[in-house]
């Protein structure tokens, strides 16, 4: 994917909702703040919150790791406590990989971005990523309105926090924007008139004739159909008639050739 | 998410579909190969194909990075060409960031991952991932059936490879496995019964009587019909209209206390 590194198009036109606010609680490693601000980035988040992060902020290696999503590292916001870090929140979700028999609804990613679009308009979410170590304790899940975590092979569970925080972003901007990628199909060519096709049909048939591979004559009707049905579900456009007609024709040239020569061409048939 | 970094469960139900392949054209970093296994065995993909890695294979980083993963490790196959790679496939998909002008379907992860899913069983479905500097060249885009994009914030559109690779592997488990997550909520205990609720109502109209609480008296009824539609609108479960009793009947207590104490806690109202 990285032919889209350089890529940067201001004209994009941003989602429309308001994306939700991510909160790493004491997160331990300024890499892991730094990869998660780029997972963000990637989707159109941008309030990254730090509660209480193990080596303090700012910090350099969150810098490095962000690499380009300086956008959301000067937004970071530090807070002393989660209940700070949420107070301006209208829905709370909280990831963690183990039940934890929580009274609380379980949601993927998936079901998690519907429940913040869901949301009135100025009505921010948020959702809590727990330490490195050990996630969320269970005051800090009790905070939230629902509990999230990713249908993962469970056995091979693991994900880090960048990876938990892309897949979230990812199916949020997915959903506010219609899943709008960020270019189109090229325009495809109408399909071959059937005139055009009827034709081609045609002149092949004629070119196969003095070749001796409608045989037995009898098979003649089901052969022509079967080419027919090839090209018929071939999906050709005009141009790719044209193009295998000149094809045919020039096959057709070889006829010319000496018999030897055909012989092998065709198989020996003749 | 780490605090399942030590899970892991072997009764869990592999997906029944068969999981796409991965392939890495030229990959350049060893890292990157080992973070994209790791990214497909999370979502239960093992299948990983390597055409010309630049560094050549095994890679020590590769088995670092992939933390775990080692049995996609161990299964990778190299390649000369990217053919070879695609040879035993029944459908091909191409990622790449920028328009190419192909005359091919532009699918975002869910609609590649929904194309692989819908295939006979039994027939797999691969996804081919370019190089780190500048993804795959038009000939290897053109042995795809489909191009393959995501619909990242254009902005800031850079996914590494081991990112494109979970996402796409995401969405094929989603789909394969209907979204299933590794553990479900809590069962909800059903709610309160309805006589619970009125008794909870009349219990807590009887201990504001005396306080003052229900003035004017003409604002009575509709002071009543406010505390009633809070309360019946809280999704109160029996344990919890019992936890409220207590509560107000804990309150009413402080009734017998001297004036002085009761005037300030009641916002001096008598």
């Amino acid at each position: 994917m990285s032919d889209s590194v350089a890529s940067t198009d201001d004209s994009a036109e941003p989602a429309t909702a308001v994306p939700p606010a991510v909160v790493l609680v004491e997160p331990q490693l300024g890499e892991n703040i730094g990869t998660a601000a780029r997972a963000m980035a990637n989707f159109g988040l941008d309030d990254l919150r730090l509660v209480n992060p193990r080596d303090g902020w700012p910090s350099e290696k969150a810098v490095a790791a962000a690499s380009g999503a300086a956008h959301v590292i000067e937004r970071v916001r530090v807070f002393e406590t989660t209940e700070a870090a949420i107070a301006d929140l209208g829905l709370v979700l909280a990831t963690t990989a183990r039940a934890r028999g929580f009274h609380r609804p379980v949601l993927g990613p998936e079901g998690a971005a519907a429940r913040a679009l869901a949301l009135p308009a100025d009505t921010r979410a948020g959702i809590l990523f727990g330490r490195e170590r050990w996630g969320l304790n269970n005051d800090e899940v009790a905070l939230a309105d629902a509990i999230v975590t990713y249908p993962v092979d469970p056995r091979f569970a693991s994900l880090n926090i960048a990876q938990a925080v892309l897949l979230f972003s990812y199916e949020w901007r997915r959903q506010a924007t219609g899943a709008a990628l960020p270019f189109e199909a090229f325009p495809t060519a109408p399909p071959a008139s059937k005139q055009a096709l009827v034709g081609l049909f045609e002149h092949l048939e004629a070119a196969l004739e003095p070749t001796g591979y409608f045989r037995p004559p009898e098979m003649r009707p089901v052969m022509v159909r079967n080419l027919r049905t090839l090209l018929q579900d071939a999906g050709l456009t005009e141009t790719q008639v044209h193009l295998l007609r000149g094809v045919v024709a020039h096959l057709e040239g070889r006829r010319g050739r000496p018999i030897r020569d055909r012989a092998t061409k065709d198989d020996g048939e003749e």
